[in-house]
């Protein structure tokens, strides 16, 4: 629930998103969906036996209890927002109606606002167990479905949500009318209170004697391709500095707040697509999109967001961050290939 | 402050440390210093601004006005235990004797416990931006000083507090008279709980068709050192999956909670050692060795606790994880030297 504490949010989004038409995604979607992850920060900290439900999601990966929880939560936030009309999770078989709860009294009438979300309520599961920074990914479009869609334009807004020692999330819009923006907050679990920690988070310009960082996802297909290989080299000899954590948020946060870096989670013959459009790589696009980057898919170069996505189950590879690092990432992935 | 509700962390530490002869670091110096890995979660949590405190440490880092709280966390915490005669910490000018609370009234006459802690408060200030998972070391030694003796028989306890999105520690013992101990604990901040997560950590054996993790540091070292480039090479031919988060306990902790792994910090002649002996090297040893890993000076292949450290400053590299790992480092770092 949208706290009266939030001043710095709500002050902040007023600046981003002004004007009337919008005041759904402003004043309840998205300080709904933040003051979520507050509560999957809470059930991860009181959740100190990390256990096997039982389970297996829709792409058959094994469920953990958190996996759970932690979807509930974001559901349970969502029915208290008229405006989201649909919802889908990695952890739910596809897109649904969403029933509102009877408290969320408020009119839905028509030509009012209606969004869809699709969410990755706690993206990194095997890195949990060793108590490693996790996230949750949320993308916000602006129609009442998000398949099928052409998401350049009608994934309006992400939060990428950083479950670590702090509770920290960064938001990106790009609502037609309105200049993107990307932000990051921190987000209290004593009070509930959502503080504008960095009101621009921008890629910058790479310079030479820069610190250059790279996470190289899935580092064994380098054993497969020989263009893979040639990349690792490439980055050892110019003496980039190696952060990988293997969860997908902390490794696209790391680069957007240290202003520079670069991720690629390759695809080759052998090592399919692994990340799937909906729930991961649309939000990260959007997000690395507003930071000024760019968000690619390896396979033919595509922006991420260029291709509307067909299932809830489509995947693809990943090159993002820094322009100049993706295309020079792409380029020697060509060149090694040709 | 030890607590009554610590019943988990109580009886586990009777089992394993039985007998009156340690009464001192089973009822106060381990719950205390466990405690105060709780309050440096909180305090964590409590800070999402993080800002430079403007001073320098005795290294020459800059420091984060989140290293000086937790600094003073667990000094204030060594004050309260009568048992700990002398105390230094990464953020301090060297080693000191503590000045005890006049509440901790508790007497230290001839022939008691007598011990010296040696810590570091906040490793990882480069990811902390970021909010990745960082940590707490803590060496616990047997004697009036760290210094000038020997750490294999004199360091008898080690502590790893994990701060990530939940606070677990790793705590190893190795008492003379009692079996060598190595068990997880979660913290919980809400009632100061400390819960035994797991009641033995240890490496399992290498088996094949296992997933092999490494951690290698300092990559950009790869590129002057032969040796190091065709270790890389070898375990992208073997395609071992890479974790590598660039904080020393999230790192370590990963390869002890999945029961394998291996952690290469190399020294070349370009880039010199980067790990402190006393604050980081020798608590991480123990804790590798006490788990039926190994932890070796890659300079020299010795076990890092067989030299005494005869400064604060002293520093090496570090080759740890699995046993079998650890040796096959050695001997590929010595052929491509050869």
């Amino acid at each position: 629930m949208p706290d009266s504490k939030s001043s710095s949010l709500s002050a902040h989004l007023e600046k981003v998103l002004p004007g009337t038409d919008r005041q759904s995604l402003r004043d309840s979607v998205l300080p709904t969906l933040l003051h979520s992850i507050t509560s999957i920060a809470k059930c991860l900290r009181s959740s100190l036996n990390i256990q096997q439900a039982g389970s297996t999601n829709n792409s058959g990966d094994n469920q953990l209890n958190v996996d759970l929880a932690t979807n509930e939560i974001i559901h349970a936030a969502v029915r208290t927002c008229p405006s989201i009309v649909a919802a889908s999770s990695e952890e739910d078989d596809g897109e649904n109606e969403v029933m509102h709860d009877d408290s969320s009294n408020q009119s839905h009438g028509p030509g009012a606002e209606t969004y869809t979300v699709a969410f990755d309520p706690l993206d990194g599961s095997s890195i949990i167990p060793a108590n490693w920074t996790v996230g949750t990914i949320i993308g916000i479009w602006d129609c009442e479905t998000a398949l099928n869609e052409y998401p350049k334009e009608k994934q309006i807004a992400a939060i990428l949500g950083v479950l670590g020692p702090r509770t920290t999330a960064i938001i990106a819009l790009r609502v037609p009318g309105s200049t993107p923006a990307c932000f990051e907050v921190g987000l209290s679990d004593e009070n509930s209170n959502i503080e504008v920690l960095r009101p621009e988070v921008r890629f910058a310009q790479v310079k030479d004697g820069m610190t250059r960082y790279f996470a190289p996802a899935n580092l064994r297909a380098a054993h497969q391709s020989k263009a893979y290989a040639s990349l690792i080299n490439y980055f050892i000899e110019k003496e980039y500095t190696l952060r990988y954590s293997g969860g997908l948020v902390p490794d696209i946060v790391h680069a957007l707040v240290k202003g520079h870096g670069v991720y690629i989670s390759p695809v080759t013959e052998k090592s399919k697509a692994k990340l799937r459009k909906l729930y991961e790589l649309a939000p990260i696009a959007l997000i690395v999109e507003c930071a000024g980057g760019k968000a690619v898919d390896p396979s033919n170069g595509k922006d991420i967001l260029e291709t509307s996505i067909e299932t809830v189950d489509d995947k693809a590879g990943l090159v993002c961050g820094t322009s100049e690092e993706v295309d020079m990432v792409m380029k020697s992935l060509a060149a090694s290939e040709a």
